[in-house]
């Protein structure tokens, strides 16, 4: 069952034109670029001749980060060059790169930025996470296209239709929570979508889910993870009387509230602050956090390793 | 076993005077005055027949400050007048005060400012709690007298003796437990200790010290409660890849880590610190987070409800 | 010039009613109340003879809000009773409220919270202010109507029409100065407007306009001020270098950018960031501090003193 | 006029060795190293080149920061290689590096971690700064030798006794302002100092000393500079009425309070605060702030471009 009569108008020859952000590619001064995420086992002249490769190919490298994890013997590096500069096609640079890398244990990821990346946000009742997406994505902080926004409920469709976002009500009992997810990933995969936000989308994915869209899905947990995972954090919060709450952007994994952490926040509190006031600064800290984890994810600044993330500046 | 020597000349006709800080009366600017904390059942016309108790006897309120929780209907009052408008006797103004409550169910304690607090710092190894401590209390912020300072390691003699404070070395092992801590409790005793402070004190107090000392007893955790409860931290900090690490100063309860909290703090953190790292950097978060609560206590600002404190602002 | 056309409908016998916020009036769920704020020179007896006022008339203090300003002596309360309990005409307690405030040289403000709070948002060409205010007023943080917001570009109409908001497009130039400031007095005056909020309007009102709205102006200047008075504060944080960027929202006065603070916080940045991305963690910074401050003041928390504003706790 | 009798039993042949810090070099376990601070015009190939400069040489880089100032077209780096794979004289590596930077435009330093640096400390009156640096020194935070603490009032004599600090007591009047800089030029030679830090010493310093010493004075300002620039920043911050009370590190320059900013940082506060309260508030604030900046200098992570500060992390 979906509820899309409205927006069919955008969705123009498979790609979602959304006429209330004409001005993206104006206002993103950057010039194209290629990145590359790379992590393998730390050793002697990495720096040299990774940055090496790009040289004699004639790039000009925009940035280059690094990180030695010399607790983990690990190497992590993320380099930027210019898109202008490429000398071959794509598909040679990868392949040249592949062969550079094998030798030394490289694993890599590649994105171009002219290759815009889909997201799909879902959602049940909360609306100020997804509230702070479209505007983020509207004031062009978020360099995405969003194709469709999912729901298992029908409470946010009006605030996707403000900003004229393709809607899909997708309810969920117990009996058909397989095909729901099926129905789920069908509409992700026909959009191209390359990352899931979990916008306080209050339903468990299954093993399988996670697996297949491992690294590619955000969750947004309402607490200071540790603290309080499981449901109903403010509430717990409140009756243990912390002093601060907090929120925590993660990757979904398997065992819930464990994924790799992208960003947390807290703010103050005090014995005043009832439950509900509790709810309304955990909104303001929320949408901070997972806007900044779906931004550092979006500009390529995030390595997985482990339980752990390496989060490059931006 | 106590290495007391060196500072016996400064305990002079049982009570401790440290010549490093002869200006305390000098700057602290306030006026004396009497604290009265209260809580009880919410009702109708409780700050107005309170205050009128004070004004008819002649009291200047220098500050009142109350919460109405009303989620759990109770009422809680921090109410600061002139020592020096005190018509009677302290004993006759408590009887007064106590004839008053009664029919209100007033549970209440008094404190007169001109009452230097005493406070006992219990530390092992570790030095940066204990020293801002001492050097909140030269520097006047933390008003109280330090009589001792007792641990179960001579490593920290040498820090005690800088600031000319007495150190009492009480080592304990399996054996010895319940020994040690009866000396303890026989030191805070003769030194009329009002405020059992933990400085990073890695020995469990037993149930009965703590009930007997209830409310009285504050300790430092190294972390973000309820996240990471016991040992190991800021290890399990490292390995979880959380973004902040944390500070937590409670009150000491039988369940470890589960009393009443009073200040929490966290800072920033990122992939590139070290569990050492971290460690440096909680250690600034533990100093502040363990002053700001024993400021809070002696200036009389706590409230101790069930498992939560009201925390009245200075 | 005004283009409100596409509004007209929901504008109902002179009282604006937006569907898409039906669920106010459920959501709250505080009880009707009547809050007096109130300051006068510090003196024995004030906390038990205003108290005792409200005792006396069988009013429940729900809450009651001090602070002595010993350096000043000033003294200031915000107390805070149940609207039911009132036992006369809202102009009888008025009327004796003054005559038993005179004597002390009360001077005293109330409001009735069932008397919802009129605002209008003036804004210029960037949203980010707008949204947030509007998003907080949708989910029933901020408590009041917003029956205009006025502009002199027609930028962000469209935002508003998204929420079904009415605008008024008032352009200004140097020759219409005056009559453009006009017709926004006279929109404000046919509105009832209680509260002006400048988010982001980048035009400076008249000394007559500031004064007439004393102390119902609230401003948001995008610094930490006193740092960066004036324009491009952005660009000349750049320039400077410094390592946290801020905001301060302020009640407008003639005096540009001196008017009294309510509400400041910052966010930290470094070397890395260029004057684009101070700009966009600005935006977060500024949204949160007006919003804050439009809370404060709405829930009437704040009471001006010189150049100095007393806040008073939620 | 010194008073420095009692520390003269710890200069040993010309090296001051502090016994309260003995076991510095057990627990700092990074191993020596080389750390070159570089800076020139942005061009293709910098990394490249300088990396594989090191790695012909044989020298594993244990980090390489960089940072491309794009807007002024400039290029920053700092690489840190381990000094066990020095292949030549230290001389000999530099006299390469000089010619392999010259067609470059490399402006560079180079630092030998195993060459500790020598701080002196400046001191007025005011002990909250000194005390903090002490203890990061004792608790090997600060990875150095302060071989002098240097004031013009005999109040901290005694805080540099507690720590077996050589103190120097220089009082100055408007008589002798020259010849007692003078006394401070010749014990910061004698004592081959490398880093002075103003910690609270209220006494300007001549532009020569400033000019003679650029890039290696740094001082404290209490107040979140640029607002408050000169004297009684707090009290200036009480009257303004502001919510955050601030410090800032920076490099002496001869504007006062203009030079390149290390580090900020701010705290809230709020009208309930005093003046003293906002200084005690604000000295907690400080004294992060300068250790911060410290640190940072030392673990030469600052690279200085006209008037802004590059901050590599740590």
């Amino acid at each position: 069952m979906c509820h899309k009569d409205h927006i069919r108008s955008f969705v123009i020859s498979g790609k979602f034109r959304n006429p209330l952000r004409i001005e993206r590619y104006d206002v993103t001064m950057n010039k194209p670029c290629i990145i590359f995420l790379i992590q393998c086992p730390d050793r002697k002249g990495l720096v040299s001749s990774i940055s090496t490769f790009f040289y004699e190919r004639g790039f000009n490298i925009l940035s280059c980060q690094q990180y030695s994890d010399l607790e983990n013997g690990m190497y992590f590096m993320r380099i930027k060059v210019a898109l202008e500069d490429l000398p071959t096609t794509r598909r040679q640079l990868e392949d040249e790169f592949s062969d550079f890398g094998k030798p030394m244990g490289l694993i890599w990821s590649v994105h171009y930025s002219d290759r815009v990346q889909r997201m799909a946000v879902l959602v049940s009742k909360t609306s100020h996470c997804l509230y702070d997406l479209l505007l983020r994505w509207k004031e062009n902080e978020l360099d995405c296209d969003i194709p469709l926004i999912i729901s298992n409920h029908l409470v946010l469709e009006e605030a996707a239709g403000q900003f004229r976002m393709p809607f899909y009500y997708l309810p969920v009992d117990q009996a058909n929570r397989t095909d729901q997810e099926d129905s789920i990933r069908k509409l992700l995969k026909q959009h191209h979508i390359d990352l899931v936000v979990l916008a306080r989308y209050m339903q468990i994915l299954s093993p399988d889910f996670v697996k297949e869209y491992a690294g590619k899905v955000i969750n947004i947990h309402h607490a200071f993870l540790p603290a309080f995972q499981g449901g109903n954090p403010y509430g717990r919060a409140y009756e243990r009387g912390v002093k601060m709450i907090g929120a925590t952007a993660h990757y979904a994994t398997e065992d819930l509230d464990e994924g790799p952490i992208i960003e947390q926040d807290v703010e103050r509190v005090n014995h005043e602050c009832t439950s509900d006031q509790l709810k309304q600064i955990g909104r303001d800290v929320e949408r901070i956090v997972l806007s900044r984890a779906v931004q550092a994810h979006l500009e390529r600044r995030i390595i997985v390793t482990g339980r752990r993330t390496v989060i490059f500046s931006s």
